[in-house]
Order: C-alpha cells, then sequence, then structure tokens
C-alpha cells in the first residue's frame, strides 16, 4: 500500500451526528429535557493509518460515540452544552500523545414548556425552531470555546432599506425606503473564560440579537448585523468577538398591474437565491 | 397522437408552492405578517388534452399562480387562510363547465411578536416551527373544508407507557411504566359551516390538542391521539371531524452497562424507524 | 378513559422507515446488493386501544420492525421487492382475527456496478438517483400490488411546448414553441398477477417511460404522461393501470435586454412554484 | 450607528444559489444542457456599511445576480465550469479598488443522454446523482482554482475490513474482516494551471477515484481515501493536491438470534452516527 508520489498534508477524523438526550427531573417536579447532536473530531499523525493501514493509532470512531454517550450519563444536572463540551474535550485532548488537535461540537434542540391554563407545565414540553450550538476546538491547554446559536427565523416588515448603493451595466435593483427584512441567524461568540455563566450567556446575548434586531432602523444587512453583534458583545463581559451569518431572504414586490392589480402590494417569498452577509465583531 | 388499447381513467392538475406574503399595518401600528405556500388543482374533462394534445381546456398553470397573486391583493385585512381559500375555490368552481372537482390548500408560516422589553413589538417576529394548513376540496355547492396543523413537534418526559401488548415470536420490545413519548402532530378537522370563526377555532383547537397531550396519562399513542382528538372537538363546535397522524419518535434508552454505566440514563433519539399512528375521531 | 360524544371513525398504524440491507453472494462472484425502506400499516379493530387504552390488539410497532429483519433473512437471493412484501404481508395478514386491512411498502435504493476499464466490477457499486417503489393493501385473498419508481429526474431540450390554450383577465403567459420541459418522475401501476416476472416487468416500463418521455413531441406535459403511460402498458402484459405524477420543473427563459443581453438565452431553473399533472391511465 | 466598543475584524457578502441554466445546440444536433448553482461573494474594505450604513462600496447582491445572468449568456458553448468561474472572477475581481477578495464557486447538475434502442438520444437527459462543482478564491493575480465534486455515493459489499485499533474502557466495537463500506464522496483538487483542460481532468479524476475505491482492499476508510487521492494525483499532471471528506456510511450486522434468525446477514443501514473522514494529500 502507499503510492509513489503522494503525501498525507493533512487529515482529521471522528464521528458526526451522534444523538444522545437525557431527562432531569428537579426536586420540584419540573423536568429539563437536553437533546443534543454531538460531534468528535481529532487531528494528529495518522499517517501510518493513511498510508500503511496501520490502525494502531486510530481510536474507533464507535469508541467516540459510547464516550460520548458515557459522559452524557455522567452529567450534574443543569449541565451547559458548553461545560458538557469541556469535559468531552478534556477527555480526547489527554488521550494519546500522537493527537495534536481535538474538535468538538453540539448542537441542541431548544424546547420550550407547554403552557397550560396558563401556566408552565412541568414535563411537557413544544420544541422551537432555533437550535443552541457550542464548539471546542485546539489541545486542552490552548482551546478556543464558542456557544452560539442556529435557525433562528426573524423578520421585521418596515425600518428596513436598502439605498445609494452603486450601480453599473448589470445593476437594475430599484432603492427601496421601505422593504421587508427577513433572515435566519447563524451566529457564534467567543468565550474568554471557562468558567463563564453559561446559561446567563446565552439569555442575554440571545435576548440582544433579538432585540437590537427588532428595534435598530437598518440601512443594510450588514449594519443591522454590526449593530446586533455588537449589542451582543455589550450585553456580555464573558465574550469577546461575535460572528454572524445572515441570509438575506427576500420578499419581492410583485408587479401585478398586468393582472388588473396593483405593484408592491403582493410580495413573493424567495429562499433562492438569496444574499448572504458574514462579519466577525470584536471588541476595540 | 393517443395509443391504441390505453385509456384515461383519472387525472388531476394545478399548480403547487405557489408563494405569497403581504404586509397588514394595523391602524394601531401593529403588523400582521401572511406567509403562505398555495397549492390549486382541477379534475374534469380533460381527455382531449392527455389524448389528443388539445390544450382548449388547459387552463395554464401560470394562470393559477396569477390568481393567487391577484386574490392574495384582494383580501381584507385580516382574513383568515380558510376565508383565502373559498374565495380561491368561488373563483375556480365557476370557471367552465368541464371542470368537476377544484382542490385548493395552503399552509401558513407562524409567527410571533418579538418580545422587547417584555412587551410585543409591533413589527418585528420570529418565526415558529408549526405552520397552519387548509383544505378546500370539492364544487362551490358541495366541497369540504379543512382547517389543520403541521411540524408541531411536542413531548413529554413522563406519564407515558406501554405494556399489555401482545407478543409472538418476533417481539423482543420490553414492557414499560415510564417513557419520553414525542411526535410531531399533523392534523386536520372538518369545518361544518363556511362562516365559522376561523381565528377563534384555530386558538382554541390548538390549545385543547397541546393541553391535552401534556395532561393525559397516556398508555399508548393511540389513547392519547384518541383524547387530543375528542378535545378538539368538545372545545369547538364548528367542526364535526378530527383526523391525526402522530408519529411515535423512539427515544430508545441505551444500556451503557458494557461501558461501566447504566441502562436507560441516557437516551437514543431517532427519527428512523418510528411507529405512525393515524385516526380520525367524529362526533357521536 | 373516553370522552363523551367523541367515536373512532377510522384508524391504521404501524411502523415507517424501518431499514434492512442485504448483501447477495452470487456462485460467480457477482454480488447483488439489497437496501430498502420498509413501511408496514394495519387497520381493524382497535377501537379499545383508543378509547380504553386497552392494548391487547396492538402489536407492537416494535415487533413490525423485527418481523420486517426476520422475513428479509428469510429472502431467496434474488427476490424482488414485490415477492418480498407479498410474503410480508401473507404474515401480518393472517396474524389476528381483528385486523382487516394490511398495507405494506418499501422504497428501494437503486445501484449500478461501478466501471472499471470497461467492464462492471463485481461488488463495487454507485447509488441510483431514483428507486424504485412497490406497495400491497388490503386483505389477503383480496389485496393490490403496485410496483413503482420515484425521484426519476429527466428533461428535454428540445420537441416540447405549450400553446392554444385559454386566456383569461389573469393569463399572462406567452405561447411557446420550444421549451425545455423537465420532471422527477412518481409512477406506480398495478399487477394483475402475483406471480408475475417482477423484474422483467421492471425493466420493461422503466425503458418505455423513459423512451417515450425522450421521443414523443410534446404538446402539454398532460400529453406525454399520457404516452408514457401508454407505452407502459403496451410494454408490459402483467399490469392493468398506471398512475404518473409529473411535477413541472420550469426552466424560464429569462429576459436580459436591461443588462445588454438578450431575451431566452439563459434560463432560470426553478423549483416553486411548479405545474403537478397526475393522471391514471387503464386498458380499455 | 455605531457601538462604542465594537470593531469589524472580518466580513463577506455576496450572493448565494444563483440558479442559470442554458441549452447548447450542436451542429451535429447533439445537445448540452448545463445547469448551475452560483455563489460569489466579495471581501474588503466595507466599514462603513457596517459602521455607518454608508452603501457607497456596497455593490449590491442582487447586481451580483445579474452578472451571473449576462456572463452565462456570454459562454461560448462547451465551457467547462471552471473556466466560467474564472470570467466571473476576472469580472469582479477589477471591479473596484476598495475589494481586496473574490469567491466564486459553483456547483453543477450531472447529466447523462437517455438511452434509447441502445444509442444516446441527442436531446433527452436523465439527472444523475452526483455533482461537479468549483470553486476560484482570491484576487486576479492570486488565486486558487479548485474543480470537485458530491454527492458521489458509492459503496463495496467486500474486500474491506477494520482491525487492530486501539481499545480503551469504552471501546465496545468488534474487529471485522469483511464489511461493507459505503460512502458519499465530496472531494476538490487544486489545479496548477488556468489554462488546464478542465474536462479532460474531469473524466480521468472521477474515474480515477471510482476505480481505485472499487479495487482496493481497504483496511480502513483512511488508507482508502489516500489512496484515491493518490490515484487522481497520478492520473491528472494538471493538479497538485487533492482533498477528500468521506462519511462512514454504516451498515451495521443485525444480532437477530432473539427471534430465530442468525447475525450478520441483515445489515442495518444508518445516516446518523457516521465516521467522517477528511484529508488533503499532495505531491511529494
Amino acid at each position: 500500500m502507499g503510492t509513489d508520489g503522494a503525501r498525507l498534508a493533512g487529515n482529521q477524523y471522528g464521528k458526526a451526528r451522534v444523538r444522545v438526550a437525557r431527562v432531569e427531573r428537579g426536586a420540584d417536579g419540573v423536568h429539563r429535557f437536553v437533546d443534543r447532536t454531538v460531534r468528535v473530531a481529532l487531528r494528529g499523525d495518522f499517517t501510518a493509518a493513511h498510508v500503511e493501514g496501520d490502525n494502531a493509532h486510530v481510536i474507533a470512531t464507535d469508541t467516540m460515540k459510547n464516550t460520548v454517550h458515557a459522559l452524557t450519563e455522567d452529567a450534574a444536572d443543569g449541565e451547559s452544552v458548553e461545560s458538557f463540551l469541556l469535559r468531552l474535550h478534556d477527555h480526547f485532548g489527554g488521550k494519546a500523545d500522537h493527537i495534536d488537535g481535538v474538535l468538538v461540537e453540539a448542537s441542541e434542540a431548544g424546547y420550550r414548556h407547554i403552557d397550560v391554563d396558563g401556566a408552565a407545565h412541568p414535563y411537557a414540553f413544544e420544541q422551537l425552531r432555533e437550535r443552541r450550538t457550542a464548539r471546542l476546538d485546539g489541545m486542552p491547554r490552548d482551546r478556543v470555546l464558542h456557544g452560539g446559536i442556529e435557525e433562528l427565523s426573524i423578520l421585521k416588515t418596515t425600518e428596513s432599506w436598502f439605498r445609494d448603493f452603486p450601480r453599473d451595466e448589470f445593476t437594475t435593483l430599484p432603492e427601496t425606503d421601505d422593504r421587508v427584512m427577513a433572515t435566519i441567524v447563524t451566529g457564534s461568540w467567543r468565550f474568554t473564560d471557562e468558567a463563564a455563566d453559561f446559561e446567563g450567556a446565552w439569555r442575554v446575548i440571545r435576548a440582544a440579537l433579538m432585540e437590537t434586531f427588532a428595534t435598530h432602523p437598518s440601512p443594510s444587512v450588514q449594519a443591522t448585523l454590526f449593530e446586533m453583534a455588537s449589542a451582543a458583545l455589550a450585553a456580555c463581559p464573558a465574550i469577546d468577538e461575535v460572528s454572524l451569518a445572515l441570509p438575506n431572504r427576500h420578499y419581492i414586490p410583485l408587479d401585478l398591474t398586468a393582472i388588473g392589480r396593483s405593484r408592491g402590494a403582493v410580495l413573493l417569498p424567495t429562499d433562492e437565491p438569496h444574499g448572504l452577509i458574514e462579519a466577525t465583531v470584536t471588541r476595540t
């Protein structure tokens, strides 16, 4: 085995889409439901596996799955997804000398207690559309922890415009003073402290993103993105950087004058094409 | 054109996935956002189109799309999806003698006003996971109207069991006294009156489904389904029949004893296979 | 349990998305790979389960899954998906007196041997986009067997037109003498004989659908659909009815005159909205 | 606008999922159908847009879409997707001083002529499962061009094993001497020459990947990945680096001894979790 003239330049392997759930029963009868999809990936000296078919260094991805299962059972009730990843990363980071990089990440389903007669039911839940995410990469003494969010679909029906942009021979878009702005937020933020209050951070960052989107008069998705990220930084001292990716989900005003109606009263929702605005904002 | 020995036995055609949106600006500054995916289909004497390539009877599906656009503009503010379908059905039902069946249906995105400092923001919205549906089929004087819901993902972490079921040579499932019960509700209900209060019906039926799921101690998905449908009938006099399709999304207790942990503390969320329980419940 | 005023009017339950695969090693060293997703559903007297929470009649859906596993092992090499469903249906149809309807269906991944140096490799495969389907419904002495296909994506770049259709106040579509016609075929055909040569039927029906689509000059999707179904009937005496559902996946000619280009040279592929043409064709 | 304490650290924006198609009619009556999804993204000095809401530098993403349309019309018949991206990149790379990075990428649907009576039909096509990709990033004088493939689903039913891997307290996977190996290839390769024969490269690289997968006896996905990438490098002098991402789609041998069958005769196809093996191979 092995081919003359070829060299392994980089590699990473692991287990993706490991799913786990657990029920936590509080002393007050109120339950918490944890439902995660986890990924583990290792980097390091795996040349023999690739070039010689020697698996002596290859921790089976099935073992990674079992490790996620075991460490899920070991959790204390109420453990955040970030804290879970820290424990999981510790495990693989100390595993073997030939490993020089460990990536663990998770996406967690959002659940809200069902409302029954105006009160939160203690153990019945409705799943939200959005998911909370976390990611930890590096080696135990030198690693970077991110929290995040995905699939948060939000829109506003006014206070958004887009004008004064450059025009060339391929520009046909009219300027607009009032448009629907709709997006599905994917975002992440970098923690500066592994002992941060992750649950509190999640709450204030999510609220800052939502409230800023709602209240910021928007000259562009770029400007709204910057305000949202800035507000998240201002709300949470435990982070020093926020990255957002905001698709611009266009609701296009239809011209129905050819069929006896008007222009702009009906909008056409579209999934493609869409703008895609991405930026990272840090503290000065 | 046409082939000896073959005969057209049934046919239906139309336009699917017609998307429309509109913004409704209330006098109080509070906006409503309507975002629908609509389908139109016609049945009738279309033999010449199929057998002879004669399109004289074939209303273009592009015309159907334009009709959905035009009638969306014509709506009064606050019009329900059911009322919109009634207008759309009237249009096609009276269109031509060769039409003897009209199907119109719609799926509507759910939006909730974003909360800002404890108050509902007037024109910023968060999209829900669930969608509201409606369907109208038949001819104007003889048609059936359904409201409905889809993608409502709910679960409870206790008060669900499954036992005393028959066992044969292929049965390995243990009985269980306490399990997670999770489902994604697809449901529809038949209205008895085209002048019903559709918005009110939606609210009380949705609440009845959710509250019954939460509070009904469950010996099986079948029993919970029956209770949910019965509660919806009890809550809304304007309907006389409820159909529900409930996948049983299994969270399987893992046996981790081989890796030094326990049995049942960690659950495995699975999408496939899943149970699928369907029933229709009517008034006695 | 049980609610005054509500009655169970119809019900069906079972297991969906049961996945199974098997490798068949031919005496000549050539392998066959079978990869199916199966569904089982039962109808009958399950009132006690719904109304009283009595599971005495409820064959667990987990048992259905195990049965699919066991009967997959029992297959003879080369068994068609239709023959597999016949065995599976026999099993459940004879299971209990309270059952009065059994539905089994399957979707089978398509695989083609990989070509190596111009020859079919004996045990390496490439997965096709299309899937073969089958469905059997009823009771053992009175049941209907269908074969089918899904996800067959085909198109032609000419010999398709659409004109002479009616115009009303909402019609804006121009007539066209030459257009791209693209569809994704979902089709099924009814067998008249449970001992038919199912593999041979699959080959000649698939070929008839494809060749007719390619060679039939098309005045409409309706006309092409009818020709395709007629050709399938002509090709296979073991079936007496063909149903096709053909989305009309529009490739819309763009008008680029505003940006210094032409009209119609570039096409816009769209997924939504799309026409949806459905018909059933039988023998005369 | 602008928030104290926040700074724009990086940004990129553009249009994603721009779809275009064109029909090319050869002098011999044989057609080619081009069907692409394109993305354009720009990097550079867009601080004013983010911080001050000044759009003077913001080429509208709608203009990017129009540009993709126009340059699709400008293509010579037979132009490869790589050559198209080179033209598109040239356009944006020379557009404005404030731009310092241009990313363009495309995914192209695969089509095969339909076989009619043993011959390729000239203008009827069947869509393949796989897609061809390309990506070009940088600035015109300093940019990197990749070709690629995605959604290529392949498997082999034998000549794959996995053993001699390390075992720890969380390892339960048995060693195996014969297993199904299934993957869905995502791959890319870096061209060293913008004037390469891209069509020829596509053909020999694709063939090398497929044939090596089929014929290489596999001690692990890692070893097969390395062989496949090495073979691609050996087959095509115009590239100097190949990256592959291979999910390990497990077909798990079922133990059916509890229901009177055997162990390993039936396999369970699974989508999650899956191994995910990634590596980059270069020339020595």
